[in-house]
């Protein structure tokens, strides 16, 4: 008899776990699934007001890996399936789940937007040094790449400021004439530097109302920002929180495309137009549900049958036998043997992402001359190149034949080569403008003609390389500033100077 | 032993209903899982026919709550959680389901498309009034806002009204001429009134074949139409089911951003296109599949993690703990309290949804004049004005700081100022080429430089504020619609002077 | 005793195998789930190796209806729940599931890219005729059709080459003159070709490197390829792939609407554009997780609750009674009475498939003349034309009364006929130009006056008939490519000629 009970409650018990299993595991944790032991005593407090006060983020944090793991749980795993990539995580750290406080606290004597909060000293912003206590190989990728570099790149770049200046400073008619005034602080944020991040600085403190509450918090310029090349309190480049956004830390976000198609968007930047209208996108968005998209290692073919940005651009990838097929880098320049957007013509990557140290024959800090010649010497040789478009068709070859990644890369090559070509064009009929004084070069971007050739070649030319790139969106290649727009466009360069001479 | 078999069935059921209770409760529903005992004689008579006639419409409505739903139902509840705001609902609709009839039959005295269907006195438009038996509150708010007078905030507004006319009239070419020939009804449903709606008139009856069967219905000018400010037959004003499509009625639905973007739509009012590419709609797009779009109340942080277009707009909200952050309101202009595009110059709210009424100094029905002076008496105050921004900002830090929330707008605020004052600059080149009659100020909307002008501040100007409202999207405040366009839109209109004079 | 383990064991089974059910049955398919006793030795060499080397292949085939069906148990099904259009198959195929090998040998002998792969003869290309073993139907609809014919409809037609060579050619700046240099296959690919297809030739052998081997493989050009017209190496044309990609063949994916917005983009073919911001894509978005995509037949109102591209154009559709609505068809066109984009007029669709057959008055391979007069004998006349129609109304019917939609038909009809005028004033517009010699017609594509007329029939006319057929994104008939462009575009052709003359 008590057999019988026995067995049925084991069945039971396997037809429930069983159950829960093909739950989903990530994004549905609460309150009263986290075990508040493993909580430290600091944490607990912030989570006392804050449930209250900012429950949204508490609740986003209650869905998070990090409230539910601690360090010493993260080094327990094997290498591969690691999250985290410090060797060790110090003592008073690794036996609580990764709270409030945890991340909050690091570093305050670097950190200038530090202040005592109910007693407790901590910093606002947590910054990459402060996420480097247990993932440094991350930050030590990210720090000296192009992103880690993406305010100085524009900021220290004459002619790159120059360019943003003339876009985005606010201007006046006067007697008929526009006039530029300046650049302010909010239109940098809401523009270029929304993406490329900029420096939040502590210029003292304030005194905020919270509710029934007042508090004395760091005065921070240019925050809110998520910018990726964000300048932190502490000195340190980047933040985290651009791809892993708030307090979910979630890898499933940062691996969906969303994330990327934040910056990288039409007209300038078109990866995400051009991807979402690629066979990989089609795939994607109809089957991305039945994927995974949470894994470590990320196993191409099974957790996903397509490809998203970060699969091809930074994620550790292995096969379904386990074979490592790519390592991980957040360096998200670190498998790519070319630029093809954002200046004039294509060029080898650069061998710094601190790009503003760039100086081409004319002694600008451009990776190429007016013409296209290249400054070599600041960019990646040709076996570098070579060895970074092998590790990208590695990724390739998972999904496809040799021969027809072969091919693949073959026509990318002569794309940038046509595509060039119809940029350098537009260069010619430029300086044929400027040498008839029909438009003054004092300053490159800021008269009609000008314009005409900036949108030839960072709207168009790119355009037409990524569609090359992803093999998709032909339209992006074609009609959806494509061929057709750089035709339309030289004409109306050519139309222009008839019209003007 | 009989015990063990009563344990054994206790625990089956158990763990059956548990595996019921984590199905999704919501479009799931059919026709057999439907009490059609609370279904009245004759809603059973539509779907009748119907079943066959319009399955679709059928199998829609047994989707929704109104299909297994009586409005005693509705009433027990609690009031948060109530889905209707009536008080009490006359008895003989209150407890059947809300089926055809139950709705179709409503104040048919009102109803000029009431006629007699196979014996049922019925009305082809279901009207807010209609539904207001049940939901009265909504009807009452949505009524006088800006989208109830969607339709004669156009129609009445010379000035809206002649942009309207010479943007869609047909066109003729006369000698090298292009000469309008005026707006055909087919081509305002196809446009404009698309998403403002506009009225259904009935104009008799006629006779039309339906499989087998000829029947005798309304003759139904300007149908089908699902614009917000729809006139109805009834005379009230308004469709429910420009939000609640169709016969699922579904708060699900209305909540989702696709809902919004079928109108908030690139170039002219592009929050659909800044969302998509924000930060909040990242989280959205990522993560939507695991929240809850159902619940009433909507708990933020807990059954979503980041907003939706509803979210701050118009869903009762509160915090996980139950506490109201914000109550329900279905006047969408309600939580607003700038007005930042489809004008020149942004400006507070209109005191009215009819902004017809509106009189500018110069006796036009705008709310500024030409240069951007406020007609004050028509627009709310400074105190409305802080009191809904107040509102929006009790909605934003139950996820963000306070000092991060007020940032943000002191940044929005900055921006307003400064695409007000590009637009401003168009207006100054554009009087310019008036006076020196290189054009027609007759109608201010159809020549080169006048079409310049429109689209600084129609196109461009509201794609920075959506952007920095946002924050997000930061290629929709510089390249695509942004700075980059203003300030290339500023020397065309220079440029076109120049080679005009 | 026994009993009782009886029914407890019967009960857990129950609901062991209820579960099961719920769960999705495609998309989850892994090797372990496969019955291998069923797939031919030569499959499972196949396997063996690409597992390793193509691991992503394998991956999605395990995915498919084809890993786990023979085509015996596809003919056993009742004929409306065939996915197999076959009335048999040949005895060595019906037993075996739908292998590599299975596809891959079909037909060598016309296969110019058959070789030897290790002992194995195989083609690269699996082509329509490969596919037409066991779906024959699909084939014989899809070859003579427009998309069948995308490759030579283009090539073979001496007017839409001209404007495609004088888009995509590459340029030079001579003199200050912008000169034509020609088209690369490169580019054909990257662009027109993308979607049209092209032709996969087979010029011989290479060798190549793939891992630690070295192969012999054919050496195709313009590959990779998956154009909706391919030419390919076995003659036939059109490659299933394009729709179904790659290996899980998957009808999920093909109904999807990511599928066919591949090519039919903005802003010249808008098609997905104007669906995306309709109502029916906004409950679409926002339940489509709730519907079944891989259901034969596709039970409207049931399955789904709003219709995607393929609802419309291709599926065969029954009502939840099982009453067919409308059969399936590989015809794209086979429902549609006009041709709304592509051309400067609208006009009845053609005869045939094979479009540059098509004379009209003036001698060109064109469905109208310059004026718009009709190519009448090479179009359906207006029998055919109500008769698709109907059809078409058949399935709107489904959801919509018969009122709505007869007068959204009415609305499109008026659409068409104002667009046309819109197109024709710009052609008079550019025939004023040329008679004024201010341009050139020897090429009618390459002036900016000649590409402003362009615009107005290819990018403008076109978005504002797709809103109008699709009533929905009334942006897209508007602001957007809508009646703002048109009208802003006739006045810029007349200010140009204003200009120039």
């Amino acid at each position: 008899m008590k057999k019988i009970v026995y067995i049925f409650c084991t069945c039971a018990l396997i037809i429930f776990f069983t159950s829960v299993l093909v739950m989903p595991s990530y994004g549905s944790e609460k309150e009263q699934d986290i075990d508040m032991s493993k909580l430290s005593s600091k944490s607990k407090r912030c989570l006392g007001c804050h449930a209250n006060a900012t429950p949204g983020i508490v609740e986003d944090w209650y869905t998070s890996l990090h409230s539910r793991t601690t360090p010493r749980m993260g080094l327990a795993r094997e290498k591969i399936e690691s999250r985290i990539s410090a060797e060790s995580v110090k003592e008073e750290l690794s036996e609580n789940f990764v709270g409030c406080y945890e991340c909050h606290s690091l570093n305050v004597e670097q950190h200038k937007d530090s202040f005592n909060h109910f007693g407790l000293k901590i910093n606002v912003v947590v910054s990459p040094k402060d996420c480097a206590i247990c993932h440094p190989t991350e930050e030590k990728e990210y720090a000296p790449s192009k992103k880690g570099y993406a305010v100085s790149n524009l900021e220290k770049n004459a002619v790159f400021k120059t360019l943003v200046d003339t876009v985005i400073s606010l201007k006046e008619v006067r007697e008929g004439k526009v006039v530029a005034l300046g650049v302010s602080e909010t239109t940098k944020m809401d523009t270029c530097y929304g993406c490329h991040g900029t420096e939040v600085k502590v210029t003292g403190t304030k005194r905020i109302s919270s509710g029934p509450l007042t508090l004395t918090v760091p005065d921070l310029q240019n925050w809110p920002n998520q910018g990726v090349g964000r300048i932190n309190p502490d000195g340190s480049r980047g933040a985290c929180s651009s791809c892993h956004p708030r307090h979910s830390f979630s890898i499933e976000i940062a691996r969906k495309p969303y994330t990327c198609a934040q910056c990288h968007l039409e007209p300038d930047v078109p990866a995400w137009n051009v991807y979402k209208e690629s066979k990989h996108a089609n795939i994607y968005s109809s089957k991305y549900h039945d994927w995974d998209f949470n894994t470590v290692p990320w196993e191409l073919g099974k957790d996903i049958k397509a490809p998203s940005c970060a699969t091809c651009h930074n994620s550790l990838l292995t096969t379904p036998k386990g074979k490592v097929i790519v390592p991980r880098t957040h360096d998200f320049g670190a498998r790519l043997w070319v630029r093809i957007f954002g200046l004039v013509y294509t060029h080898p990557q650069p061998k710094s992402g601190d790009t503003s140290i760039i100086k081409n024959k004319d002694g600008l800090p451009l990776p190429t001359d007016f013409t296209g010649n290249l400054a070599a010497e600041y960019l990646i040789d040709d076996q570098e190149q070579q060895s970074r478009q092998d590790q990208m068709m590695g990724i390739c070859i998972t999904c496809h034949g040799t021969n027809w990644v072969q091919m693949h890369f073959a026509k990318l090559d002569a794309t940038i080569k046509e595509t060039d070509k119809m940029a350098l064009n537009a260069t010619l009929l430029l300086t044929n403008a400027w040498e008839k004084n029909l438009a003054d070069n004092t300053n490159p971007f800021d008269e009609t003609i000008e314009q005409q050739w900036i949108t030839q070649w960072l709207f168009y030319a790119n355009s037409i390389r990524y569609a090359s790139a992803m093999t998709g969106a032909p339209d992006y290649a074609t009609f959806k500033n494509g061929w057709w727009e750089m035709t339309r466009n030289l004409k109306g360069m050519e139309d222009w100077i008839n019209l003007h001479q």
